[in-house]
């Protein structure tokens, strides 16, 4: 590393394992660059909220650089990395009008998350959006509320009834999170707005793999997150696998080994997760392995193996089996960022130790699930715990207000302030439903390979 | 018209005309369907501050059918119209799945608006987009923003400044209204974001062809707003006209006949509108005349020459010259409905007289020039009128709240709340830039013919 010049860090993504990691590192001295190919620190978790149309895209993705402005030792880059050198210990990237800059390193953070995975099945991605990205929440919110608009003109009653059924693929928090979301939508946020549909028709379809719904909160909150979703009119298939997605409908294999077609026109993909390309880049780069999801392996310290100054951290990274949630992201960059400062201080790195909060699923308005070391709660009283945790750690003290201000109105009569569909939206779904695959690639490449495109890899959060 | 059932009313375009037409017909005996492309109402007086990151998108634009929900005869549906055929009395509209829907009328009031106009060079549109969609503003959005993204990264000091500089092309109230915002946004609103640029080094050009800019608010209030904007850092070119627009720059010719290029990056096209092509499609239906901006001539009651159940109004109507605003649009809508409901009592059709309510144009924070029947009033004075002016039109109750609060936030602090720069905007502005003529048309089509597309013509309003 430097001696005598400023020991310079650079953090590759914005999400939650890059953005804590910068803070953290706010009076230390270091001169640190954060890269990351989108302008916007995503609060994932609330990304459901602007798929259905509770909150504003600035709400849940302020700007990295405004988030940052008091922490005079950052600089942040809106650029797509492309190349690690760890030899010569630079990152190369591609900005947005094509040039290329090059960042030189003596420690190196890298958190460039997931993306959705279709296991396979990338076809699947136009018909069925995923939840992670900004861009893919305004789709689906185009195509939800499009849908509605459609069911209100159609006349024939089996084509309305297609309008009108939703599929939400994957039973953990987000798929959970967006199917309470539509079923009560549907049942009180549009009320009064169309004549010859009653958008409480609507069916919302949770399809999982597995046994029960948000498995890894336990049986007993499984249970109840179910019956709550149940009491809202949302259909649970588990033990169900999506084997085909096309722009009408869904085929689901049960768990008996039948094969049943679901007619449907707006599938939610929130099953898998793939580590970004990023993460293979930087194992091609440094020797390290990387595991089915795409993760690459690193030391107890977050470090890869030989490569002491270079940190994957976040969704990325394969450590212990841990979960890809924010706190995971957030505690591992936080401890990258120690690491370095206790290096500058001649200390040792330290071991990883993940101290898990527990987790929450908000199933409707005053519905919701925490598991929170020992303690299960649900129902209102999990909602509060989940309305307190989020507004505290909402990025951001204008969001945190605008956000109460937006939930107050939604919470109080159920209406839905950000509805709007723009043209790019419809254009986008003719395009991305009726075009062959090479025109789509052209078109909007971050759909035909949602983030895994080449172009697009530190766009999610870590 | 129909005797036993009930009178049939057809409204084409949810803006200000369209939207106050089926607001007055609630309590009338009448059965509206009232078809518009998008599903939203756009409060265009606000577009600049959806562009410039103050509003979110919902706040301008909520959904036409939640505006009119209580209008219990109003039908909402979201489709474009193709075609009307004045003898069978039937609107042809493609919905956006391509199918066909066919609405009857016994009175039709067409309300269709103005998109922006290029004088016969759409090829700009690419490269300039304007300021009539929600669309649009997005597109300008990610532009602007990213302008000062593109900049803070860029080593060379002439690329960085065309990056940093700004050309809006009319001095009418929406091209003064982006330039005083870009300029405000470039000195407060990005305070401490960035390392290597100070955003304020920013440079705005508002040209216009014009001896004055806000020439319809005559002169006193003319030089108030230009030296206003000249205090902001705007510099004001009038009597110039632009000739070329490509991705580096602008040819402007000046008053004395000499083209001068200005290198930059951002374009803004607020200069010139043309009827929504409906107006042609209405005139070739009816043999009425379309004048020069392609504005249909209606009789002085807004109905067409040998069809008195036809109606035309708002921008889209040429009536002694009376200007594109949305004062206009609202009352001729009303106008138009109004003549429906005597005409059901038997009473015969008034002419329509457009009472004056004056105009507004806001500068910058605190400061916006009012031309109200004999009162002049610009600064911080003319700023109060205008917000209380749009704190009472804003469509909706749950808007006003919304635009209140983050309007709080930026006067206070100069921030903006809404500055995410989606990956759709950051693609298409590759794709509109770099690709051939060809390309874009399939691409995005409303950007090479910006809402002249025929398939996009009812979405604007009127």
């Amino acid at each position: 590393m430097a001696d005598t010049a400023v020991h310079r860090v650079v953090i590759v993504g914005g999400g939650f394992a890059g953005l804590f990691a910068a803070k953290f590192l706010r009076r230390a001295p270091v001169d640190v660059t954060l890269v990351d190919a989108r302008n916007y620190h995503l609060f994932q978790p609330l990304l459901y909220q602007l798929a259905t149309g509770i909150l504003s895209a600035g709400e849940v993705a302020p700007p990295i650089r405004d988030i940052l402005r008091r922490h005079s030792n950052v600089s942040v880059e809106m650029a797509t990395v492309q190349e690690f050198d760890l030899e010569a210990r630079t990152v190369t990237a591609r900005r947005p009008d094509d040039t290329v800059a090059v960042y030189g390193y003596d420690s190196l953070i890298v958190a460039a998350g997931a993306a959705q995975s279709y296991f396979g099945h990338d076809e699947f991605a136009r018909f069925a959006p995923g939840m992670k990205t900004i861009d893919d929440a305004l789709e689906l919110r185009g195509r939800i509320f499009g849908a509605f608009e459609m069911a209100e003109s159609e006349e024939d009653p089996e084509a309305r009834r297609a309008w009108l059924t939703f599929v939400v693929i994957g039973g953990g928090p987000t798929g959970v999170e967006v199917a309470g979301q539509i079923a009560e939508l549907s049942r009180t946020g549009l009320k009064g707005n169309f004549r010859r549909i009653d958008p409480a028709d609507a069916q919302v379809l949770l399809v999982d793999g597995g046994k029960e719904i948000l498995a890894t909160f336990g049986d007993r909150l499984s249970e109840k997150a179910a019956n709550e979703l149940r009491r809202l009119g949302v259909t649970i298939r588990t033990g169900s696998i999506v084997t085909g997605v096309d722009p009408f409908g869904v085929d689901v294999r049960t768990a008996d080994g039948s094969t049943e077609r679901v007619v449907c026109r707006t599938k939610i993909w929130a099953a898998g997760v793939q580590a970004s390309p990023l993460a293979g880049l930087l194992a091609e780069a440094s020797g390290a392995t990387c595991d089915r999801a795409g993760r690459i392996a690193v030391l107890d310290d977050c470090t890869l193996p030989g490569h002491p100054e270079v940190f994957a951290v976040g969704d990325m990274m394969a450590l212990d089996n841990l979960p890809g949630v924010a706190e995971v992201a957030m505690q591992s960059g936080i401890h990258a960022a120690n690491t370095i400062k206790r290096r500058l201080h001649g200390k040792a790195a330290a071991t990883f130790t993940y101290r898990d909060l527990g987790s929450m699923a908000t199933i409707s308005r005053f519905h919701a699930v925490v598991s929170f070391r020992k303690v299960r709660l649900s129902g209102f009283l999990g909602w509060l715990m989940w309305l307190a945790v989020h507004i505290t750690f909402l990025t951001g003290f204008k969001n945190r207000l605008a956000a109460m201000f937006h939930w107050t109105g939604t919470f109080a009569s159920g209406g839905r302030a950000e509805r709007t569909i723009t043209v790019r939206q419809t254009v986008g779904r003719v395009v991305l439903e009726q075009a062959g695959e090479g025109d789509i690639a052209r078109v909007v490449p971050s759909y035909t390979h949602p983030d895994n495109a080449d172009d697009a890899p530190a766009s999610d959060e870590a």
